[in-house]
């Protein structure tokens, strides 16, 4: 397409777990879309949570403009990484090129990602069940990653998926195995929100498992934890846990 | 084009303001464009600016993939507003639908948007000049500004321009403007950053002034103050800093 040099970096391990981190800890993002009315492109702010298989969903209402978009076209792009302190651009962030599926009400599908969309947001609780409001998975078709100055790569939309025979069991028992969790290590989170250098007096819990990893949400910080490997099955996830106060860098 | 009733909230002065200030204490935004390869939109972070016009201004490489987006189709949206603390959806944001011009660099045109960028932001000197960065206007041609949960209203895109007969002399004499008014009010701006409870043992300055206000960076934090109304003169300007102090609520 062009005779000039890439400015692509090869993707390589260390840029998929940046990539993944970036998407799995984002609590909203930006969502562009194609206006059906005049074909430009249209920005806007989304709540954002995971499926259990990685796959990103958004909440939306269908008096949005946004979701009159979709409805008519499904392509989309979700823009996720939080700029911090200094440049702007400076700061990792992962755009995903993806393709908007609605999520059907009177579904398990849509049971599982309600609970676990709950489990990031519990304000939108509020109006979760409105007529209006629904979800959207999106599924990733490629992503572009830029790590700062002169690091963007790209990656296939597939590194962004959790692929484990484990997930329906996780999905289905979530609840029951955060419990555990927390029963059997109390210490492992705590000292995982430590490590990270969040204060320890503050309230921490775990907002959703899945078989890549957990996230928690301590006061309006949310932390991802992957483990190196997806886990495929209970004893393993035990197992990795056992690790989390060991494996934090 | 709908049988709904409208969510939309008739657009008043408070609207407009609101919407002035996300755009104009902005130093980043989301990007929307269109892929030409696929006809996806393509969601990136952009370092922000604004002409003396009050148009906004992103400065980009000719490497990047929105730029290359931005050169075949000039359809482009931007977002602003950061969220803060608490549910991402209650902040303010406004979504700019835009139409991309490029800036030639051999003008006068992109001499007053090159001092003003660096005012806004001085690191892009590093790269400012490099042969692949170039700056594109990005004509407002209309905005949704989403105050939350409930206020949404659409603006036509003149709703942030900035019109006057003393916008060229400003950016003619932008420095000596600022130095002046610095000497002559020294306690003027540090007044307003420590009512905006910004620490004021921290260094501060005039980043940019418009004919339609000023914006001051204090540490990491960029603060806008918008004038009543569009000044057209000095003798206006002067009038409305000294009573900077006092107009703050």
């Amino acid at each position: 397409m062009s005779d000039k040099p890439s400015v692509l970096r090869e993707t390589d391990e260390e840029a998929r777990k940046l990539a993944r981190m970036l998407l799995r800890s984002a609590g909203y993002a930006a969502l562009a879309v194609i206006d059906p009315d005049n074909g430009f492109p249209a920005a806007s702010r989304v709540l954002l949570g995971t499926d259990i298989d990685g796959v990103p969903v958004i909440l939306v209402s269908a008096l949005s403009a946004h979701t009159k978009a979709l409805s008519e076209d499904p392509r989309a792009s979700l823009l996720v990484g939080e700029p911090g302190k200094g440049d702007p651009l400076a700061h990792a962030r992962l755009a995903i090129r993806c393709r908007a599926e609605r999520v059907d009400r009177a579904t398990t599908l849509h049971d599982r990602i309600r609970t676990r969309f709950l489990g990031e947001h519990p304000k939108a609780k509020l109006y979760i069940d409105f007529p209006d409001f629904g979800f959207y998975r999106l599924l990733p078709l490629s992503a572009s990653l830029n790590g700062g100055f002169g690091k963007a790569y790209l990656l296939p939309g597939e590194d962004l998926e959790i692929r484990s025979v484990f997930s329906e069991t996780i999905a289905r028992d979530a609840e029951a195995i955060v419990r555990e969790l927390v029963l059997r290590r109390p210490g492992a989170v705590a000292k995982f929100t430590d490590k990270l250098k969040t204060r320890a007096s503050r309230s921490w819990r775990i907002s959703t498992v899945d078989a890549a990893g957990f996230t928690v949400i301590v006061g309006e910080n949310r932390l991802r934890y992957d483990f190196s490997s997806p886990i495929d099955s209970y004893e393993n996830l035990q197992s990795y846990i056992s690790k989390v106060t060991y494996s934090i860098p």
